[in-house]
């Protein structure tokens, strides 16, 4: 009667969200302050004021119709050569605003792209740990995904396994830097790296391979450069959004840029056109194209997640946790104290730390803790990751 | 390289928008006040005070987390209440929050419904003359959308023609009233009729058929019922989006009600989650569901539709012209005075009288003239119509 698939999508649990569920519960039964929910990656720093002043200022002294009506799909055209503008100070790129295409957030961004290059047959590559989304999304397209190896060193990107994976169906590699969960940054080396491979095998496959870069925390990185990755290969499509940088996840505002470089700048814009209408996204939203024009180029507020993720990391360094030092984002990803995530990540549940499996990311024996919360909560946090070390020491797993 | 279907979709020029762009040209050779543009259906009533400072208090009294922090999929919980108690005030039906999913505008709560039901070869129906994206939508979802023939003296059901389509491959028939192009709005005894012969047919074939009630013109009827199509049949979805009502068609905010009435409401609800994950939709615009909350029930302002609704019809009769008396939407739909209703709009562009042809609605030999224009400008259009009328005696066709 109804499409099973879209059921099964609609309803199954994701760990998160059954992880934040649990946690939810035993808040009620012992109290929000003994609850430590590590799981949701949710911005908690407030929106900015100008940002909120931006959107006061447009609702009181514009044109309604200039502000609520329906934009071109593409978005505002006075609000794309501003963005387009703001990327080329920022980076050092000469866009227009015929580069960008403003969408609904990243995931709309992401999702677009895919739908806009997938034809049949065709895989897209990831590197683990990596987004689950990513794999849902792909799916829905059509397309197959493919995820590399992790490199647990250091989180970049285990190019062995990428070559080796890197067949003549792949249309795109999904890259995700500062990344969701691991926290690192890709460095300068590793895009170098990767539009070197990229661009030996486009040659030698005849057609173009392109780097989807998924940019939601581009903003959120501790003084280490992120790489401008169209600087560096020119079949790139940059997917943004505000929804961490502003902290505006709800309103549902990004974009996605199209350089002139790609390998054909007409028919992409125009495949992602058509892949925004079936997507019915036929606008992002009015009023946010305005404000984040309005607030261009203005910084973000990163103190506290940076602030959280120098405490959490050292407390957990100290704890016996093993853990790459965070670059970026609001995310530690720590080896498990035992093989199996999932029990490690349950065992930990005695002391109230809300975790969740590395498994879930594509990558066993991990953990994900997200520290956009309370820097208080960390801090009372951390004895139990000391108990929790200790108790792993009693059992010797 | 690309999705030739999205490179397509995203490039072919829709007739409304050549003629609309043709419109821009001429405004900037002969000025914008000689130019008489019924091609767009974009609501020229300004959105109402009442939405503005309910969006401006928001903003400045409300804590900016629980305003742009990521709702739950369906939407936030206490708006969800709300509209369903608004609803249920109004058509007394006895919904609850759990019955409604908070949208990004209609386009996307239509296609997420098609997404949710469409299994593999399942077809729709509608029924002429329609609004031209349900084939764009209903093909993306992987169906097939056929369209019932119009019935030209009332643009009321053709129930003849429609029951002979009525296969068991069909899943859902869509319906739109007040209706985009015809201005009609489905009578009481229409939606009895429908509503009879689904569940004959439903228990005939052994499985439900459902109606997708796409209504983002219920507010805009001048003195005629719209009946609330879930109060006579069970299996209906209502697709509803705050775009015509309140004027706010660029900020995308709607939803559906899936009733406790459907065939089974667990299912089509988690699908409807399922079909909104993959299409991106992560949550409407999040200050918009609470605006909408706010004004729930609030009246919309439809005086200057209707009338200018009057005055058109009053004048294409006075010009000699056959047109149903308009109902609701902001639309008219009368007969071409030629039976190719293109050479008709072309002939009627010398007046610089743009107009779109009924083939673009399913239904040739008429046009579609939408009035959500400046009064001023329908009232010097007149003598145009006139002028127009006139020629085609002249030249007899």
């Amino acid at each position: 009667m109804v499409s099973e698939k879209m059921y099964e999508l609609g309803t199954k649990k994701s760990t998160i969200r059954t992880i934040f569920e649990f946690g939810r519960k035993r808040a009620a039964e012992v109290g929000e302050e003994n609850i430590f929910d590590f799981s949701l990656g949710n911005p908690n720093v407030p929106t900015p004021e100008f940002v909120k002043n931006a959107a006061i200022d447009i609702l009181q002294n514009s044109e309604p119709s200039a502000v609520h009506g329906y934009t071109v799909a593409p978005g505002n055209p006075q609000v794309r050569e501003i963005l387009a503008k703001s990327i080329n100070e920022r980076f050092g790129t000469k866009f227009a605003g015929k580069n960008i295409f403003i969408t609904a957030g990243a995931a709309a961004a992401i999702t677009i792209s895919f739908k806009a290059l997938a034809e049949n047959g065709d895989e897209f590559i990831t590197f683990a740990p990596y987004f689950p989304e990513y794999k849902v999304f792909v799916e829905s397209v059509g397309a197959k995904l493919n995820v590399v190896p992790a490199q647990p060193q250091d989180w970049q990107i285990n190019f062995d396994a990428f070559e080796k994976m890197l067949t003549p169906k792949v249309k795109a590699v999904i890259i995700n830097s500062p990344n969701n969960p691991s926290g690192a940054v890709y460095s300068v080396d590793t895009i170098k790296t990767l539009a070197q491979i990229l661009n030996k095998k486009s040659e030698e496959f005849g057609h173009a391979i392109f780097i989807i870069s998924d940019e939601p925390y581009r903003e959120i990185a501790y003084g280490v450069e992120v790489p401008y990755v169209p600087n560096f290969y020119d079949n790139t499509l940059v997917c943004y959004s505000y929804s961490k940088s502003f902290s505006l996840p709800g309103e549902r505002i990004g974009y996605i840029v199209v350089p002139d470089a790609v390998a054909d700048f007409g028919k992409i814009f125009g495949a992602v056109a058509g892949a925004a209408r079936v997507l019915t996204h036929v606008n992002a939203p009015s009023l946010w194209q305005l404000v984040v024009a309005k607030c261009a180029g203005k910084p973000s507020d990163i103190s506290i997640y940076e602030r959280n993720a120098k405490l959490l990391y050292n407390g957990l360094i100290d704890a016996g946790f093993e853990c790459v030092k965070p670059q970026g984002a609001f995310y530690l990803f720590p080896k498990a104290l035992e093989a199996d995530d999932y029990a490690f990540c349950e065992r930990a549940k005695k002391y109230d730390l809300l975790l969740v499996p590395g498994a879930d990311f594509g990558c066993k024996g991990y953990f994900r803790a997200a520290y956009c919360i309370k820097t208080e909560t960390i801090e009372k946090s951390l004895p139990l990751f000391k108990k929790l070390a200790a108790e792993y020491r009693v059992i010797g797993l």
